[in-house]
């Protein structure tokens, strides 16, 4: 068996000793005769991977009581409508800031449920928070604080006291930089972030939510989408994605392992370090224009000053065993993802190969 | 390793040769140097894995090419709102024929969305087609064909021209014995079932959809679940549960090389026939009371005439290595889910264990 360097940007790479655990108890865990694929979701087993599940995770972000954790299914894009649905209560207007492709997506969702009030907008980066002009009556402050096709990260967690809206509810989709760092849960009323990047197998979403905004939902709500129902039956009101919360488990025991999420974000610092400084390094060779403060850790795109070279970049790094660099459709160009399961010996192989590649075309 | 027999309703088990596969391929399917769960779901083998999924699963049910197959999330419970929100269209009514919990269930969520009239009710039977009163001017008629907790099956498709409504689209929660039988698709104007039956892991919903039946959306149905949003992105509007999406096409070969599901249904035939008998001979100390024609050849519940045996039954069952045989908390009983994965030796082996404890207890 020979592994790839994956960069891929979500469905992504999990840490080996993961898989390699996953494959072990395949087909009798933990001496019960049967997979977690075919365990009753009621049954002690798998109550007790859900539950081991939720307290490393609160454990790991420090989630404070008065929020609950919820496993739910669909994603952030299911999300963009989820959020709106549960959160209006009897107001119209929701507050969205625009920093790249996947908070246009939420806004755009959004408009079927309320007016949307677009705060702030960044292009190629975070908007600096003086600038955020929000509605007078909105029932939250959505932002996506990683965006994964753009590259765009915020540095920091938005604190609406200083605009005079210090109860206003901040949403946030942290998709694709969940666990990649400590986050002050307290600052935000709900985070959310599909697992395929930093936590798990696709198919299961992260939702942490202040108690305070259950209860809300519209009557026109799916009940398997709403909050309180989710989290008044702990996240069995439906069949929950049993496999994939049973892998995300691990993955939060394997973090947990790595000393937790201030040891895994000097990882993270590191690698995404190592990865600008060659870009910034090449003499124009490899470009990424994002803002430097909002440069994401995890996601970094970048592009060829000779666009011709990149079909050879990629078929190049594919033979050297780096995989899935291709940029998103919809921006082009090239992107690395440097998730946490991602080892900086990876980071390391792609910066190499960068490295030779410029050497040689330059 | 010691497998046990697994009679759980679900998740539920899944044959062992597909367990056997899922695990070999776990750290490098197919010489990619990936896991599944890693992919890229917009990469070539990911998009190989979910049209071969799709082409097998529409070959085994003879699917007509005016139907779209979707991969979807949420389970059944999710659907029984997804399907008035996308239904409905300008209609106000929608008719259900309640068998048992849940077709209850499905009408209760769907009086969020609409007036229901309850068409029939069957009390341990499906009620006879003749006698459904259809509403003048409904949406959709919708049947639960198996009700996974009650052990009813329907033995027939509501063929509604006999009742004057040809052209009502006949809506079918099919969850629990999808696959187990060939079904005349034709019949109905939506299918669907979450996978975690005859299909896969939990968290992949099967939705089959007669192409005049996408487009009725209403404004405030996500996005994620607009049926026509979904065929139209070929079921990746949202990241789909790729590695559910996998194990049920390791499924859907099973099925194959086992001679499809006219093959299948023949074993199915046999296995309940078995159980069902081992039941009906034992002078009333096991019971099952459905209705001879509406019994479940998937979901098999029984009661025992000593109730107080009922913990000395589950407990020695499962010495003997068979489990999950308790019945869902609203009936109480006992359940054996005899889904396709469930080898006849397995059966076997639960009426020899059945038979014991009678013959040493009466």
């Amino acid at each position: 068996m020979s592994r790839v360097w994956n960069f891929s940007a979500g469905p992504a790479v999990l840490p080996e000793e993961v898989l390699v655990q996953v494959r072990h108890e395949l087909l009798d865990y933990q001496g019960s005769g049967m997979s977690v694929m075919e365990m009753s979701h009621r049954g002690k087993e798998f109550m007790g991977i859900l539950e081991t599940a939720e307290a490393d995770l609160r454990e790991l972000l420090s989630v404070p009581t008065n929020y609950k954790v919820l496993f739910m299914q669909g994603g952030a894009i299911a999300e963009n409508a989820i959020i709106p649905l549960n959160l209006l209560g009897n107001k119209t207007v929701a507050d969205y800031v625009v920093t790249g492709y996947w908070s246009v997506k939420s806004e755009r969702e959004a408009r079927k449920y309320c007016t949307v009030n677009i705060a702030a907008r960044g292009d190629k980066c975070v908007p600096a928070l003086n600038t955020w002009k929000i509605s007078p009556d909105s029932a939250y402050l959505f932002v996506c604080t990683n965006e994964t096709i753009d590259g765009v990260e915020y540095s920091f967690a938005p604190d609406l006291a200083v605009l005079g809206k210090p109860d206003l509810p901040i949403v946030a989709d942290m998709s694709s930089h969940l666990l990649s760092r400590p986050v002050d849960i307290s600052k935000y009323g709900v985070i959310f972030g599909g697992a395929q990047k930093n936590i798990g197998p696709a198919g299961l979403t992260i939702v942490i939510v202040r108690d305070d905004l259950l209860g809300l939902a519209q009557t026109g709500c799916p009940s398997a989408f709403d909050f309180k129902t989710v989290a008044d039956n702990g996240s069995m009101y439906n069949t929950p994605p049993t496999f994939a919360i049973y892998v995300a488990g691990l993955v939060f025991k394997w973090l947990k392992n790595k000393g937790g999420l201030s040891a895994i974000e000097q990882v993270n610092i590191r690698k995404a370090k190592m990865l600008y400084d060659c870009i910034d390094s090449s003499s124009g060779f490899y470009t990424n224009n994002i803002e430097r403060i909002s440069r994401s850790r995890m996601n970094v795109p970048f592009t060829l000053k000779n666009e011709a070279l990149q079909e050879v970049f990629l078929a190049e790094s594919k033979v050297a065993g780096l995989v899935q660099l291709k940029g998103h459709k919809s921006v082009g160009g090239l992107r690395a993802s440097i998730y946490n399961a991602m080892p900086e010996a990876g980071v390391q192989a792609l910066v190499d190969f960068m490295q030779e590649f410029a050497k040689v075309r330059a």
